[in-house]
Formats: C-alpha cells, sequence, structure tokens
C-alpha cells in the first residue's frame, strides 16, 4: 500500500504561474534577463533567478526577494555572458528554501545544464518514486528537478532525444526552458495549458511567458510556440521539432482574467482588450440597475473591465478603490484590532467619489469570497448608498490541477453557493458573473483550433486527464 | 560683503512636499502613524521618521528608507504611547545624512520637543545667521531646526506664546508639528500654501498634510487647519488661537495637478474629482482631432484627467501605457546603450492597444520636456500612427519658492518656448495646455477667500514675497 | 531646589575609556585613522566614527558597531582628505543613538568643527543649564558637546583663545580633539587623567590616546602631551601652549592594570612590561604556597602578570585558560538552565593542563567579584585540586568619578568585605591583592611629579576636587 | 583520453580541517551543537551549519559566515529538536555557493538524510564519474555527496549495511557524521588520519572532532572512535561496528603543530601540553644563542611552544608580538603601499619589549616562508637587535594530498632550500627546525599502534597510496 508523502505534496506547488525567460546571443544577455524578469514580476514575488552562460560555463545568481532585490548588488560586467535564462518565482506555502529558486543548475563532469519550469506535472510523486527506486537522489521538491534526471537517465547526453523522451515521460502543464553550454532549448506541453512566446532582439532569440517582456526590452514578438514543439537555438539558428501530438488547443482562460498583464498578448489577443471586452460583455448580460451613479473597478486587474463596462453601460467610470503602491514584502500588516477599527491594507476607497453614491462596483473574479466581502464592506463604509457587483469571469467551482494557486472545493465560494447567496454573503445589492460563452466571446477571435481555453475551474472539463494523479490524492487535492 | 554658503543653500531644500501626521489620544499612535505615513509615501520616498510620546518621554525612530523598510523591525509594542508625530521625507540631493530626517528630536534639563515641517523658509538664511551670532549651533541644515532655536531664545518654556513669536519670524510656506511631553501643537503659514487637516478617531485626534491618511487608518475628516492659525492640543481638549492675520488663501494648484493622492481631498474638493473636471475642461479647450481613436494617460497622475477627457470627448478610455509597479529604490536603471536599444525603464506602452492607432495622450504638466518626450516616442515606437498630446494644467514658466521641487528658469520648456515649439521638440502631433482659468474652474468650487490657488509657476504671481529671499540669491534661486 | 533629571545621568556615562586618535598631513588620513581606530578597539567596541577635512569640508562616516563594520563599505577614496580625527566608543547603558557616536560634527555658516572627547566632566550638569538658559540647543547627551557650545558661546570664532577658555570653565578629567577647516586641536586636563601621545608618520603629525596606534600605522613616537596643554597643529607647524598650570600628574592606575594594550607605552612605560612586573611584586609579597603546581592567568589582561609570577616564583607558566576569539557582537549567550548544564561563555578551562593540578591564578582586577566566582569554580570543575588566586592590583573599594567604568560603593565587593570574606566568596584557597606601594613600584621608574598616579579607586584620594558634582549626587554618582 | 575537470578539481577542496559535531538525545540538541560549532569555529571561518531533527524531520540552517553570524537571527525554539549535527567551513577559494555548506541534506520520498565530512576523498574523482555514468545527477562538488549517492545507489535504504559499503569505496582520510529520522552515525577511515571522539553530556551522546566542543557544552569525555570504526546511535545506544581492518594509525601531526585548540586532547594527549614539549625539545635540539634576552612566540599557535623553550632556556618568556582580536570577516586590508609604509595586518610587534633586545622567536611551521619573511622584518623595524627563529615542527617539503590546505611542491619553501637559505630568505640571524624524532617525543607518550603520526608534509612517507588519485593529477595536486 503506497502512502503519500504530505511533505512532498506540499512542496511540489511549484505553480504554473511563474514564468520564464530566455535569451540567446546578445552580448547583455545577463541585464536583460533581468529587465526581463522585471516585466514578469506581476505574476510572483517570492524569489528569482538567472543562469547565464559565460563562455560556455553556467553561472547562477538567485536570491528569496523581489528581482530588484535579488540583483541589487551585482555587478553585471561580472556575470556577463551571451545566452542566459531567468525565472520568477511564485509564492506557495512550504518552499522557503533557496534551493527551490530556479533555475536550477546541474553540473557533472562531461557537462552543465540549467532548467526552469512552469506548470505542473501530475504523474510527479509517480516519476519521483520510480526514479528514487534507481537510486537517484533528488534536492529540491520541484518539478524541474525531475526532467532533469529524465534527462540524464543512464548517463544520456543532454540533447534533442534525450529531452523530448524525458518530455514524453512527463503528464501535465508545463512550459520548460533549458540552457547548456551551446543550446537553449523551450518547450510546451502537448495542450498548451501555459504560452511562451519568440521574440528577436537584433539578431538575438527571446523567449518569454509573456510579451510584456519582449516589449520591457525593445524586442519584437515573431511567433506563438506550439502545444508539443521543442525550440533549440543554437548558433545563428533557431530550429522547431514535435516531441509529442498537438492536442486539442487548451490555454488557460484566468490568464486573460487575471494573471497576464494588460500590456501582454496571448495567442496574438491583448490582455486589457479581452478584459475590456469581458466588461463590455458583463454589461450586455448582466447591466447596472437604472439608478447607478458610477462604475468603479477593484485594481489592478478589474480597472480594463470596468472601463469596458463603463463604455457599454454609459455610466462614468470613476477611481473609486485606490491601491497602495508601496505595500511591499516589508509592509506591516495592521493587527486584527486595528482592522477592525478601520485601518486598510493595500486598498483604500476614494470617498470623496463614493459618499452618496450607488456604486457600480466590477471585480475579475470571485474565489473564496473573503476578499469580495471586505471591499464591499469597505466600499459602504465610505459611503455608497449601494454597492452592486459584477464579476468579470464564470463562477470558479473546481480545483486546478495545473499550477494556478487556487483553493480545494471546501474552499471555492461558488461550489457550495447559489449567485444569491454569495451576494448576501458578501454583502452585495446585487451581484452576477459573466458567463462562460461570453467569456469565450471576450478573449477567442477565431474558434480555429489553436484558441481553444482551458475553463476547467469554471466548466470542470479538464482538458488533460488527472487519472494519474488521482493515485496520490492527498498530493495532489491539496493543491 | 556678504557671502552666500552654496552648501547650506542646497541643503536647505527640504521641500514642501514632504508630508507630515500626527495623533493625540490613542493607545496605538505609533502603529497609526506608520499606517498614517504609509498612505503619504507617494509625497517622499527617501526617509521617514516617527517620534512617540511614551509616558511623557519622546523616544525617536527613523531611516533612510521607505516607510515600511524604517519600521519594518521596529517591535511597535516597545515603542508604544498614546502621542506621535511623524514625517516621510522628499528627496534632494545633498541631504542623505540621517540627521536630517524628521521628526527632529531636543532635549534640554527641563523639556523635550519633536518638530516636523512641510515648506520653506524663505528667510532661512537670515535667521540662521542670527542664530548663530548669538551663539547657537544648528546641527542640521533643515528649517526645522531654526523654528526649535526660535522658541528655545533666551531659554524660553515652549508654550503656545513663544511658538507664535516664533512662527511671526518666519517668512514662507509652512506646516509645521510639534509634540512635547504634554502637548501637541499645528500650525499653517499665514497664506496657506499647503494644508493640514484634522480629524478623529475615536476619542483621538489626528492631524495629515492630506486626508487619505484619515481614510487608511478609519479617522472621520473634521476639518482643515486655517492659514495662521495655531492648533494646540492636550489631555481631552483641542484649542485655536492666531499667531497671524489671515492673509488671502493661496493653496498650491499643484497639489491637485499631481502631488495629492486622488482619494484625498484638499479644500473640501476632491483631487481625482477635480483633475476629471481638468481633463474635460481641456477637452471642452482644446477638443481631440476628428480621427483620434482612443485617448490614454500617463500612469499615475493623469489617469484621472484622461477618464474625464475621454467622457467629455466620448473617445474610448484605454490603457495605453502600463507603468511597472516594481520599480522600486534597488531598481537598476538602463544604461544608455540599453534605452536606446529599446530598454524601458517605469512605463511600457500597449503594443496591442495603441498599435495603429491615432492616440491623444494627455499628461498633468510639463517642466522639463525631457519626460514628455520620451514617452511621446515610446508610444510612436509601439506603433502608434499619430501622438496629439493635451496637457491637463497650463505652461509651467516659473521656479516655486515655496517648496516644490522644480527646475530653475533656464531648465523650464515653457520659460523659452512657444507652445508649437515645444509639441516639435517632444516629437507631439499636435500639443495644447490648460488655460489657467479652465485650471480655476476646474478645482475651485467656491469663489470664496478660503479657496484661493497659488499659481505662481504658471502665471508668475507670488503669493508670499520672496525680495527677502532674493538677498541671497545663489540659495534660493538654486532651488 | 534643583532636580536631577536622571536620563542625563544616564546618558553622560561617555568612558574615559573612548579612545581617540587624529593625524595631520597625509594624503591617506582616513585610512591610517581607520587602522590606527582598529589599534584601539580593544578600548570600546560600541560605535566609531572618523571626520576628515577634504579640502576644508569636513566629513564625517560613523557608525554604531566595530570599526571594521562601521567601514566595511567605506569607499576610502571617497572619503579622502589630508588630515582627520577619529573615535572608538565604549559601551554604556542609555547611549544607543547614532547621534552620540564621535566625533561630532558641527556646521554653522561661517565655519565647521569636530570634537572627538574621552573622560568625563564634573560640572557638566550645571555648565548644560546654563547653556540651556541661555537658548541653546544641545542634541547629544554628551560632554562633547557642551565644550562646542562652550567655545561658540556669544558667536566667537573657533582658535586658541576660545577653546582655551573653554577649557577652563571644565572641572573633570578629559582628552579632548577638535579639527577645522584649518586647525587640529589636543588638550588634555591639567591632572592628566589620561593620556595623549604626539607621534609623526614621515611628514605628518599624529595624535592617539595610546602608542599601540602608533605602531599599528608605523608611525614613530615623539612625546607624551602635558597636563593643561593645549597643542595646535597647522600647515607645517606644531604649536604648544598651556590653558592652564599643570596640576600634580595623577595618571589612571588602571590604564597599567587592565585598559591599555599591553603593546602601548604610556608616560614611557611599557603596560605589558609594568603587569609582569605587577606580577613579580605579588609573587614576592604573596607567594604561591609550597604545593601550587602551575600558574595560569586569565585571559588577556592577566597574562602578563601571570608570567611574572611565574618567573619570580620558578613555576611553569601554563595556559590554563583559553579565551574564545569568536565571542563577538552577534555571539549568542547560553540560556540560564545552559549555563548551569555547564556551557561555557567566553572562557573555556583546559581540562588537560588543569586536572588534578593546585593551580595558582592570576587575576588583573576584582571589581564585583562575580566574574572571579564564576572562573574559579570553571577551574575547579576541570579537575584542579586547588584553586589558589593573586590579584595584581590593590582592591577596589571607591568608586570612580573620572570616566572609567565601575560599580557604586554597593556594587564593589571590597568596599565591604574583607580579603578573606572575598576568598570565600568566590570560592578560592586562598587570596591576595598586590600592595598600592607595590603596584606603584611595577609602574613608576622614576618618582618625578610627572609619573604621578591616580588610584582613587583603591585609595579614595581623589586628585580631583569631585564636591562640584556633588551639587547633583544621583547624576554622578550613577556612574 | 580522460580530461580532468579543472573547475571540480578547484571544489573539491574540501578540507580535512572542517570540523564535525552532533548530539544525540538532548532537549537542546540545536544551541548545544551552536555552541559546539562555536568551540570549533577556529578551524574554519566560511560556513557553518546545523541539521536538526525535528520528531522526524530533518531541518536546515546554513550560511556563508561565521557560526556567530549565521545563527544571529534564528530563534532557537523554532529550530529545536532531540538530535542534530553540525559542520564548520574552512575557507578555500572556488567554494563560495551556499550549496556547498554542509551538513547537506538529502530528501526522497522514504526518507531523508544529512550529512557532514571532514577530509579528502582521494578516489573522488573517479567516483563521481561512476555515479554520473549511471545517471546520478550531482548538484555540489563535494566528497560528501559522492557518499550520500553511494549509499543510495540502486535506491538501497540507509542502513549499517549500506553506509558500510559505501565507505568501502573510498579511498581517503575522513570523518563521516550522518543524521537519519531515528539515527545518528560517525565515521573515520582506516588509517585514522583525523580524529573524531565521543563525550556524554547527561544521557546525550555527543560527537566532536576536538575535544574543546565537549567542554565548552559541559560534557564528558568518553573515549575516540577507532579507524574503520562505524558508530551507529539511536534510542538509548551506541553501537559500535568495523566497515574496514584498523590500518597502522597515522594522525596527521600538523593537528598538533597549529590546527588544533590547545585546550583539546587528541589520542588522550593535550594539545598545549604536547606543543609546549615541542619548544623543549626544540630548545634542547637548537638551543638559544648565548646573548638571547627574551624568548617571544608569534600568536596565537605558536605561544605554548614559546613558553616551553623559554622555560626549558631559562630565559624570560616576553608578550613581544600582539595579534589583534578585531581582524575579523570585514577588516580591510591595508594597500600595498600603506603596507610598505608600515601598516600593520593583524600582528604588531610590541616595541617597549622588544626594541634593543635580540630576540629568540618560536614558530609552529613555515610554509611558503612569506609570513615568516614579514615577521622577522617587522620586529627588527620594532628595533630588535638580532632575531633568531626556530621552528617547533620539521620543515614542510611535501604536499598534504588528505585534505591539509597546504602549497604544492613549488610554492613549499622547504622543498628547494636548505636551512640556511631559509634563514637567509626571511632575514632571520639564526633558523633551526626541531627534527621529526623531536617532534614524536613531544606527542606520542606510547609507542603502541594508536599513537602513530601522518608525517607525510614533512617526510613524504604517505601512509595512504596516493596512485589512484595520481588518475587524475591535475585535480588532486592542485591541493
Amino acid at each position: 500500500m503506497e502512502r503519500c508523502n504530505p511533505k512532498l505534496a506540499e512542496i511540489q506547488r511549484i505553480s504554473g504561474e511563474c514564468p520564464v525567460f530566455g535569451i540567446w546571443g546578445h552580448e547583455k544577455a545577463t541585464e536583460l534577463t533581468y529587465y526581463g524578469l522585471h516585466a514578469l514580476q506581476h505574476r510572483g514575488q517570492e524569489g528569482a533567478g538567472i543562469v547565464v552562460n559565460v563562455e560556455g560555463e553556467l553561472k547562477a545568481h538567485k536570491g528569496l526577494d523581489l528581482v530588484n532585490d535579488v540583483f541589487k548588488d551585482v555587478e553585471f560586467d561580472q556575470l556577463q555572458g551571451h545566452h542566459a535564462i531567468g525565472h520568477v518565482r511564485y509564492a506557495t506555502q512550504g518552499q522557503t528554501g533557496i534551493e527551490n529558486v530556479q533555475p536550477l543548475l546541474f553540473h557533472s563532469q562531461t557537462e552543465s545544464m540549467a532548467l526552469a519550469h512552469s506548470g505542473k506535472i501530475i504523474n510527479a510523486y509517480e516519476l519521483r518514486g520510480q526514479l528514487e527506486k534507481q537510486g537517484s537522489i533528488l534536492q529540491t521538491s520541484s518539478d524541474t528537478e525531475i526532467l532533469a534526471h529524465l534527462i540524464k537517465r543512464d548517463g544520456q547526453e543532454i540533447n534533442e532525444k534525450s529531452i523530448s523522451n524525458a518530455l514524453n515521460e512527463l503528464h501535465g502543464a508545463y512550459a520548460y526552458m533549458i540552457l547548456t553550454k551551446d543550446k537553449m532549448y523551450a518547450a510546451l506541453d502537448p495542450h498548451g495549458i501555459f504560452t511562451l512566446s519568440i521574440g528577436l532582439l537584433g539578431d538575438a532569440y527571446v523567449i518569454a511567458s509573456e510579451t510584456c517582456a519582449f516589449d520591457q526590452i525593445g524586442a519584437t514578438f515573431v511567433r506563438d510556440i506550439l502545444p508539443g514543439e521543442l525550440i533549440t537555438i543554437e548558433e545563428r539558428a533557431l530550429k522547431s521539432s514535435r516531441f509529442a501530438k498537438q492536442e486539442k488547443r487548451a490555454l488557460c482562460a484566468m490568464e486573460y482574467v487575471y494573471l497576464s498583464r494588460p500590456d501582454s498578448n496571448e495567442n496574438d489577443v491583448n490582455v486589457h482588450a479581452s478584459r475590456k471586452q469581458m466588461g463590455k460583455e458583463l454589461a450586455k448580460e448582466a447591466p447596472a440597475p437604472f439608478n447607478a451613479d458610477i462604475v468603479i473597478g477593484v485594481p489592478d486587474s478589474s480597472i480594463s473591465a470596468a472601463i469596458g463596462f463603463a463604455e457599454e453601460s454609459g455610466l462614468p467610470y470613476e477611481m473609486g478603490i485606490i491601491k497602495n503602491r508601496y505595500v511591499g514584502r516589508t509592509f506591516i500588516k495592521p493587527s486584527q484590532d486595528l482592522r477592525e477599527q478601520g485601518v486598510k491594507m493595500k486598498l483604500s476607497p476614494v470617498r470623496g467619489i463614493i459618499e452618496g453614491k450607488s456604486v457600480m462596483m466590477i471585480d475579475d473574479s470571485i474565489v473564496r469570497g473573503t476578499t469580495s466581502k471586505r471591499i464591499v464592506h469597505m466600499v459602504k463604509d465610505a459611503g455608497a448608498k449601494e454597492v452592486h457587483v459584477r464579476i468579470a469571469s464564470p463562477p470558479i467551482e473546481h480545483p486546478c490541477y495545473y499550477g494556478i494557486d487556487m483553493s480545494t472545493y471546501e474552499e471555492l465560494i461558488a461550489t457550495n453557493h447559489s449567485t444569491c447567496e454569495i451576494a448576501e454573503m458578501i454583502g452585495a445589492d446585487s451581484l452576477a458573473f459573466l458567463s462562460e460563452a461570453g467569456l469565450e466571446k471576450a478573449i477567442v477571435k477565431d474558434k480555429s483550433l489553436n484558441q481553444g481555453l482551458c475553463t476547467a475551474c469554471m466548466s470542470g472539463r479538464y482538458p488533460i486527464d488527472i487519472k494519474e494523479g488521482k493515485k496520490s490524492p492527498l498530493c495532489v487535492i491539496k493543491d
């Protein structure tokens, strides 16, 4: 009888939200990776790292902090090479060690490799067990290291073939980047749950999880990596191969709803534009009540939808809630009694705007409902006559097994409550969600294969079979 | 012949932008001051300090960093008292020492006092010289210390009378807060160039430079302190007195244009609302060209005006420029050659929104013109067909002598150039400024004495005589 | 009726142990001051600072840490000048603020000055009161600042005359160093309780509290500064003047007993040699019992005396106690229960040496007796058959009013207990102290006026009248 | 043709000087390990770590700093368990990464283990190659990790058998400690090049590289671990087994000469006593010249020998050189030109003692000769008439392959120069070394098998065959 190691379960929570970045063939590769990671900082704040190829030798610099702080004392001149990959870590409990900060760097007597990873391997527990039974020692709890051991199984060389074979043993949602002494690889899982895009900066190739990193460094977008595709970049050449048949595309809808930066394009769709359209669709499906005075959004991710809702409704869009820009890692959270006395955290209401108004408030999603409740009360305390809430995505009723940090079934408010019940629970005078059809309309411009979405957390239709993962249920459901 | 000490000139640049905060009579005074300063962080990022009255004894904690970082290791329990004042420091060159971080704390054998100050004393150089000739030793370069020495001149006690007399020797723009073992004082200069507001949190009195600090801690706004008024707070009593006749109110217009947080109210006018109205007035005075596709604003301070402009124009408001939230104190600025290759700093264009569009871009003001030029080019590089610029305030043609960090005559682009010339210099397809009348219309709701504005930097009409300061011209004009 | 401010009393505890250093006329003045302070580190570990004259401008760098750590990130190239003074701070409670770290730096519109000070001003409380009544604001609690205000009283210029007049108002034990834009001053009190020596390094003049600082930087000793002498150093000239009649020399005997480094010479007497001689005198006055096997010393300050005792006795000198070199500022002290279980702090016994032996243990002095008790028990626990203790100085029965950090009457074990009682209290099998005559014989080579000692803490004969200080008894006796 | 990876060669320099410590069965295991490592700090200053068993789970805390600084912010309460092992790292170039700080911690789904290691594996390069060919990925460059992979080869369980088998594959000098969820292991190589001792603290077992760690925590010495012995400690039981036949004991003579703390006993011989005896033997073999005035030692490690030399000679022992206690990690080394002007580093001469004397100077050993030269000159510059040097160990003519940080053949001054030549090179008026026979006489009390010494660096007689290592000469000889 197999038992699940709860500690491993906890630490396998490498999230799909963690972004990756890579550049090949630029004399300032390290600095550019720094700026690229900087543009991707919104996807994780817990750690960051860069591995750079300095004349064939791989050197790492990592830390448990924001990108700026990890690199603040680094002399880029002393870490300079032409090829580099980087990673930003999303915070999950239990992964506090520096050893889990990516890219992971592996040296052997014959060759070295660095790996960075986004996503989640569903059969990680099984693969790890197999490797350990063969005598492998895994030093981190990350899915990334599993791939490294699969590639090097039986002392194989690192090349397209060993990487493709190793990827084929993985079952899950992932985007990988690998750097060796003479090549850079990038691969996306066969369903394309996440994205990886290819760009050009002069002669240099750039790969990133979001296109906003291209704009940050002045690179030009070339194309997205396809599901099941393995990209190999070496001296003056980018080569494409397929390690797996492309499955029906199932790009994570939450990327558009709240994960990505509004200036990114994913699958040729601008994120701000799709959000604004979600707001417009929402205004059509669930219009503001006749007496609504103003439309406000919950910063930052709901602003675009609020603007769209206002535009569609003909109501004025106002800045009703302010997000304090200085709430960083060192902010001391107010104690419970101070919060009860009204001390605010990240968000403050704009009393001068809200007072006496019937407010139409747009939020991007509701997970547990606790944040929504706090915000609705905050807006009412600031003098709003009424607070009507519209959510620019469908109710989230199912957990994500592919790497997005969400709750279990028990914690998801929409799993067990009707919209009316939720409205009452959060204190809203009315509440409505965008339909799944509306969401799709807002995102998908062309209903070809390539623009399919993963809406598993809303619909329960999981594009990748999760049965295998179910074998070690504690390990998986924990996420 | 008197010579000016250039070093002192430089270090007298304590800015009017530095905010103050005070609370009297709350058992968590230190923590609440921390949150209050946190809400005021946007006015300065260089340093912060709190002095708290712990059972009659004044204790200070200060640092050269953001509020969060200055206090991150402080055990509030060990710095707890019922009365406290705090200060946030705005960055100016040459004031790198911790000794210049306020509140300043002065001990004598008989009594102690803490002072925090916002603004600028025009006759500081003369007063300092007089004090030194009498044997006083001033240890900092701040105007704040001058007031302390004037109060204690001839060994006087600290009370309303000695404070009023001392304030009457000052010539300039200022807001002062003083904390002693048994009282808290707050005073505003006779012209009321800046603001100080009074709030209540339970039984506790709160004073702050901006009302957003009240909302942060859940306090209720009571009233603004009047020009020439000295407020004395002691056990269970707030007392008002006048140390000077109130002059015609001349509240700094730049407070509304860009200094304040949009959720603050100043002189009963909400800042976001006034900015939105500036945008609307601007759209009336200088409408978008017929072919404009979208309206965008330069984040953060121009967003409200852009929304107003869009609403008035009937054009869609879009998020065309993103401000990176993670550009903090430790951000490594891209080198010149990387910037030329397109690496971005704080702002990124949203290519997916801008590309192929004729863009109406709203900014709050133009000082030197260099930033505007950079942004216009950035937007064009992201594919904008045309970039039309509208500025939601009049041209700045004159330096500020009252504490706002601006340029000298030579550096102000509008001093020597026409609007057409500026348009060409910054690369805009068209350019217009809001008129002074339009600005006033957007801010002033009631043309009573109390809502007069200081528009000296736009109009050259200085409400406080600067002749006295002219005696030591190098010292003053330097700002 | 005048009351004493207990807070001031506490913070006036600037100790006579704090060393000063100055150099005039060397292009690497800052670095050399760093090394000089480094050699003086044993006299204080709480803080350090340097003020350097950079082309007429005085610049300070200070910190609350060891010399190494205060300067670890300093680029000496950017703090380079030809003249500098420095100070190391001895730890006393209540002086935790950076503002009390010396040298203090005072700027005025006409001139600047830096002051560093060692010792204690007995009439500090009275002088401070006078100054405050005249309107002066003193920002630190140090005696150093008092001198600055006395010099600048009525706006006087800083020169030999104003400094001499100011020094004449002081009553106490002190060594001062002053640096201005064009001069360096050094002064010693009329009784010469402490020492200041003059050295030469090439053309550069060097002043230091101990000659070991000269050896550290390769400077040559020239002569000691005389009691009541004011040295003025300026471009190419050292000038001597007297601000007061020289009193009978009363150099602190504790300098030889434990304060100074063994490689220093004070008043032409080498400290190690004097200590070794104390050990020899002690062996003559109170020989080891016939059955003693070995002589050991308590590191570091008693090693020289132990060697002398062994040499005189013909007994082998052994390393019976080891001092851990790594017990620094960050060492976590063992909790009470761990100490009781035998966990050691700074000193460890050498079981292999001590076990089964009758041990003759030499210590330099006994103040409260608690440390002696701990060490005797530690040596017995390590297997010593007997522990005979000899103290290389007379019993300390009186507090020091001149700046050495000692206990009050109540805490001094020798005030109220006979030698036999003390032996019993500390667990020694026998105990003897060196006589005052023996101490003098060991130190004084030439009984001229200039080699007189202050033995007030042993004899009760205070060379400087302490009556004036008695006016505010709490303030003074506290030390 | 096999090529050596120079990077690995460099990073294999885990030194035999690195001490280990372990404790089993004490409720304050973490704190006691901290104090134990503290006592062993003299053997390494670059890093330290502890792994503690918290109710079956292994938790690590490590850092690149002194023991004090690594643990200064650790709340021992939150890292508390009953069993712990610790390690201190000796500085060698190229091992700057935290990943090389021990104990190394390995997790698998079924069990975890922590390893700490002292010494050097001669066939490390070969073993690493074999492991990598089988698909193992080694993440550090340490010999320690090799043992972990050997133990887990083919997915074996961690037990006495798998550990013994793994140890038998190692060829070299080593002391290992292993901690698992329910056991603690300690093992010494078959020649016993280094030492491990067993102690008791109440019911708790303690293991340490030097017995001074027992005295530090109040533990009692029980016995030394034997060469080829594997100790297994579990709940209430210590079990001994042999994984290899004991070879002729070859305990590193340098342990006595300079590596160990004088209060440690190794193989029942007190280190201070042996050093003092080396000094006595030296005085017999190579007496001081008739005109010698004083005997001095180079602190710290030569003091004991100097005392012995003085005692045997009847000459006075003096403190002629002082070691500055505050030269820590942050000390800024004087630049070349300042050193040439006489600025001192760690050691200062005591001019008052040395001046005009004919000095007999004792040092423990000469490696490259550069330090000796510097010290002789320093003593002469301080006024010594003559400086006669005696070295309390034989000339070092051969490199160490077992883990002691020494030079290559080319750098060892005694390899290519006669004693007379060396005397001239270092500027000594006379020079002599202790003979190998004298050294042995000073250390070995009982010529039984168990007290044999390794004197390979002096004699060239290597007790462990180094041929195997010679296969990859660059890797090994580099040390």
